[in-house]
């Protein structure tokens, strides 16, 4: 018997992965929750059809989200994660020694539980003293914390369904409130083969609130395209400025 | 009605375009040949199942395979191209003013005249005075030749069928002794994510021949993984050394 995932990444445009089974689908509140065990990228986690992590590849997208707005931040202490329940990016800022306190806001606690049962190997760092994790809507939450963060990483889904206001710039400038005043923000932004248009549009939108703005980009075979997109909107510090002897 | 063309990228892995219709199909002496109209990429030239070139990201596999090795050497008058009958690395050889003869060495003569026909955005640079077209076995036709070229292209398909024997150290010797004494070689070398052992051979091979050799990544969404290496051999240019002032 042969098993076959297919994400519909576009209209026009099918991926399809070669599974050995399901080990665990449901209904959540928000969103269709499925874990799947494929043959090329090991375990997969899929939200309402689209792949948002695999054991194969999340190392590119948490790495590139994480690390490029961290070691950009000269002391950064306090994070916060919107989205991200998978963990994936926990885990890459817990490797900065500096960090004393993660906050993970997360809409979806079904995201949370099923990614610490089936992805223990991405979800691990959740369970780490120095993450406070709360089940609460992202945009909300950025609204009611002032001047509180050094670093916001926003880890998000597809700017449909429960995602869309996260990519808005209303959003972005609750964002820099949020930061204190040397934060940096950093958010996945799409592909740029497939989504440039909203590409330029939330450039501009962070543009117009942050006065560092910078785009850089990251190979990941799961998601379309294989091309991504990650923006950062800083208050101070420069990506293009930071050297090896600052962060060694 | 639907129509989705289908490339089984790994047997765990498959890529499938909506497509418009088939402009073209036949199996030639060596291989099925294919030219569909896609929704996504435009049209896509499609050797043994195999998605070859489209019109909508072919421009980043060949101004990386081109113009990369181009740019680094310092005078490239003479350059040579095994496979490409889709004639889209010729086109931006042709870029460069120093070029003054290109032959293209291509196995199967029918690549050429089907994407002459129907894939003229890529292909019109074939019908240059400077460009030479060759029907012939690369491999032959590189033993035969020596000391004659600046610059070498291998721009082949996968190490399956014609091709095999375009992976080999055997095939890189006689590379390097029809290159000048400052040639530069450079040949599409596959997916990181999904041929590494591949790579790092082909690497090794290159190496023990030539003195410089560089490895480098570029992003094609409809090759396998969306992420695509080439791996140059040099006798005396060095890519990492280039400078803009060299090269206006």
């Amino acid at each position: 018997m042969q098993l076959w995932f297919t994400e519909e990444q576009t209209s026009n445009l099918r991926f399809s992965c070669k599974i050995y089974k399901t080990l665990h689908r449901e209904k959540s509140q928000y969103q269709d929750i499925s874990v799947i065990e494929t043959h090329q990228f090991g375990k997969m986690l899929v939200i309402d059809g689209t792949v948002q992590t695999t054991e194969g590849d999340e190392f590119v997208y948490h790495e590139m989200l994480v690390h490029v707005p961290m070691f950009t931040h000269d002391n950064p202490e306090k994070v916060l994660v919107i989205g991200g329940g998978d963990g994936g990016s926990i885990k890459e800022i817990l490797k900065h020694p500096n960090v004393k306190k993660i906050v993970l806001v997360e809409i979806d606690e079904r995201v949370v539980q099923v990614s610490k049962k089936y992805l223990p190997e991405i979800s691990y760092g959740i369970n780490d003293p120095k993450v406070d994790v709360v089940f609460a809507d992202g945009i909300q939450y950025v609204k009611e914390n002032k001047n509180e963060f050094d670093v916001i990483l926003i880890d998000s889904t597809d700017p449909v369904g429960p995602a869309v206001g996260l990519f808005s710039k209303e959003f972005y400038s609750a964002v820099f409130a949020c930061l204190k005043q040397d934060g940096i923000m950093c958010a996945q932004t799409e592909s740029p083969f497939l989504n440039s248009s909203l590409i330029g549009k939330i450039y501009k939108d962070i543009h117009s609130i942050f006065p560092i703005t910078k785009l850089f980009l990251a190979s990941i075979p799961t998601y379309p395209s294989g091309l991504w997109s990650f923006t950062i909107g800083s208050k101070k510090y420069n990506p293009l400025e930071i050297t090896w002897e600052k962060q060694t």
